[in-house]
């Protein structure tokens, strides 16, 4: 195990990685060397910013042998090629959640990565937030006994984030449950040991002028009996972040002058298209700094001798006499995320989020549809557990 | 419709009294003029505090013709006999809930109260709480459009406190999903409509030295393709009053310093029934002075064009472009439910919690119940909507 900085190449310039970037850039053991991304100036953006070297295309970026891992941050239809063509070039993969769109393709991307021997995580998702680690390891630990229940809210205003015309289509991969689902799904099976038999959900798709799904409500069972309520809705209303102290999901404090924001800067665009584009990665400067670990809204575990509510900061644990708050240390945004894709790439660690587990948790996403539809609870077979 | 206030009889003075004396005491439409117990003690304290008669059968209570209305404050076994011995005494019915524990005998209740051609208001619920009449009344005014989606949590320390042997086991209507389920049902059936369609649910019974339901999460489906999703835990640890300003169930505001003390009193007793009864009605002076509205957990409904959270002091609207504050006017605890008792008597006015309401309610427990007994999604058949 060397300890030079991970070379890392990365497909797609966009809002993704504009969030991850400052991960990356602070981690001393990443190095971003190379992009490929078909707008010049997002790749001028990033030559400027990491003084590395960019492409017009995947190929191009896949053909560089001084890359050794590739950060796939392009559009969820683009996940199948983009993430094949880097694990059949020998690299590692980094595979911005959710892991496809369908199955059939998160099975290619599994299949292609094992069979080049190369690491594949799915990520960053909520799931790697340094409070849901914490609280899946305190769960392990056995120190509250079993979890029995898990309950997740998030109200966000997701739907009225500038979209690319296919984030407002379901069948192409648009909507809360994709997108949003699929974070809250992958931070409830850590929490649950990962294996989901059933899901019975109803979702809503409410808008007609966003015509995809924008809130759902689902149960989920899990092997040993163990259950999980999941609520969410994108409309940009009720805020659940004021549960979580007022933080937002990327851990900054959350300024209440900006309630109504997003409906009112898309209200006012011609072109949400370009506006969407405006959110890609401009230069380091542009990405916000957070003080607290990102979330995904208020989740309680319900424990055997305790209940554990994960915060922006840690956990607070309730216990039968006393109630305690365990902080999490905070480094910066994501650093979670460059811990994993190090580990994987210099020491050989399997990350919990692996292919299969992507795959697991996107297998629960079509099951809230499929049983929303069908009235009746869907089943799960490509579940996987949390490693021990 | 004379302005006397309406004479009530009540039949048990225990713990529902105790926490619905100082509304009938309160208020200028109700006198409380008898009350029916079996121990002495209660008696004593009856007389003491209103100056009223007292017996020691319910037989004797109703055939005082005094007595315009019987508040059946008994366990949920005796509802039945109670309920029915009033009505046909003539006697109008507040009764407690749930308003029963079997269907059968809920019909047995409408039926007698129907053919005696008295009214029956079950109750107090926390339907009947000032916010959540406000919340229902804004949902059907139409202004922020139809209500789509409910959800609704809460934690509380249910299952600690003092219990009668019944109380703990299911087929006696013991466990959360009757004595607290029932009002989050009520609550939630109020905000979607009434007409609830099916009900999927999973149940947790994890004390084995209190083998019943603690904890349920379920998804309720009703017609127009309103859902809601409802989330309880009754096992004292982590506390959605938090998220209600610290205030308790009761409406009052919460010393922190009593976490936990629900476990820690039960600990210390040897004799539970005993510590139960010390829980009854002993005077006017015991009862707790509250300052907010009593609630059920935080509860938000997403209608089309705003949420609604509903709190102790009122609603909190979330509109697009803001949010808002609308509080409700607190008088004194449970005033709604005297209001409504004078309406009724002396208006003719039905509550919207009549009989086949509180029944309806109840079988959406019963369905629960099923539902987690068979893994599958369990009907509704008697289930009414709210009036307009
Ligand atoms: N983890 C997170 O916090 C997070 C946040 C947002 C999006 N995402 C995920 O990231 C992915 C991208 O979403 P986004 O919101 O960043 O979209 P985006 O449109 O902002 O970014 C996608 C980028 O890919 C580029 N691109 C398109 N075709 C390409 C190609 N052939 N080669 C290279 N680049 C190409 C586009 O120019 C664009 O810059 C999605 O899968 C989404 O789920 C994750
Ligand atoms: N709405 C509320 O806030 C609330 C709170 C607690 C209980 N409840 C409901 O009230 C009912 C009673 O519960 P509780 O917790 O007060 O129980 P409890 O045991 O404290 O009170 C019941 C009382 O009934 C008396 N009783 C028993 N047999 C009787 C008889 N034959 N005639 C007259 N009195 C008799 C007992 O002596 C006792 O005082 C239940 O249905 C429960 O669901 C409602």
């Amino acid at each position: 195990m060397t300890s030079d900085p991970v070379r890392l190449g990365v497909v797609g310039l966009g809002r993704a990685f504009a969030l991850t970037a400052p991960a990356f850039a602070a981690h001393p053991g990443v190095r971003l060397v190379a992009a490929a991304a078909p707008r010049a100036e997002s790749r001028r953006a990033f030559e400027t910013a990491f003084s590395g070297r960019t492409f017009e295309s995947v190929e191009a970026l896949c053909a560089d042998s001084d890359v050794e891992a590739v950060y796939v941050t392009t559009p969820h239809g683009m996940h199948r090629d983009h993430a094949i063509a880097a694990a059949r070039a020998g690299k590692h993969v980094l595979l911005e959640k959710p892991i496809a769109v369908e199955l059939d393709d998160a099975e290619a991307i599994v299949a292609a990565c094992e069979s080049a021997g190369v690491r594949l995580i799915v990520g960053p998702s909520h799931s790697f937030d340094a409070p849901v680690e914490q609280a899946a390891k305190l769960i392990r630990s056995g120190e509250l006994g079993r979890v029995r229940m898990v309950q997740a809210l998030n109200c966000t205003d997701f739907l009225y984030r500038p979209r690319r015309p296919e984030e407002l289509r379901t069948e192409l991969g648009g909507g809360v449950i994709f997108s949003q689902g699929v974070h809250q799904v992958d931070i409830v099976r850590l929490l649950c040991g990962g294996l989901a038999t059933s899901v019975f959900a109803r979702t809503g798709a409410w808008d007609p002028e966003r015509p995809t799904e924008g809130a759902y409500a689902a149960l989920i069972d899990f092997a040993g009996g163990v259950f999980a309520s999941l609520t969410y809705s994108g409309y940009g209303r009720f805020d659940s972040d004021g549960w979580q102290g007022g933080v937002d999901e990327l851990g900054r404090d959350k300024d209440p002058g900006l309630y109504g924001a997003a409906r009112r800067a898309l209200g006012a665009a011609d072109d949400e298209t370009a506006l969407k584009a405006a959110r890609s990665f401009t230069s380091m400067a542009e990405t916000p700094a957070a003080s607290h670990h990102e979330h995904f809204g208020p989740i309680i575990a319900f424990c055997e001798k305790g209940d554990i509510h994960l915060t922006p900061d840690g956990i607070e644990i309730f216990g039968d006499e006393r109630r305690e708050t365990r902080p999490a240390p905070f480094r910066t945004a994501r650093a979670e995320v460059a811990d994993a894709l190090v580990a994987a790439v210099r020491g050989g660690a399997s990350p919990l989020q692996t292919g299969r587990w992507g795959l697991a948790s996107l297998e629960v996403c079509h099951a809230m549809l499929e049983s929303a539809e069908s009235g009746r609870p869907a089943a799960l077979r490509r579940q996987i557990g949390v490693p021990s």
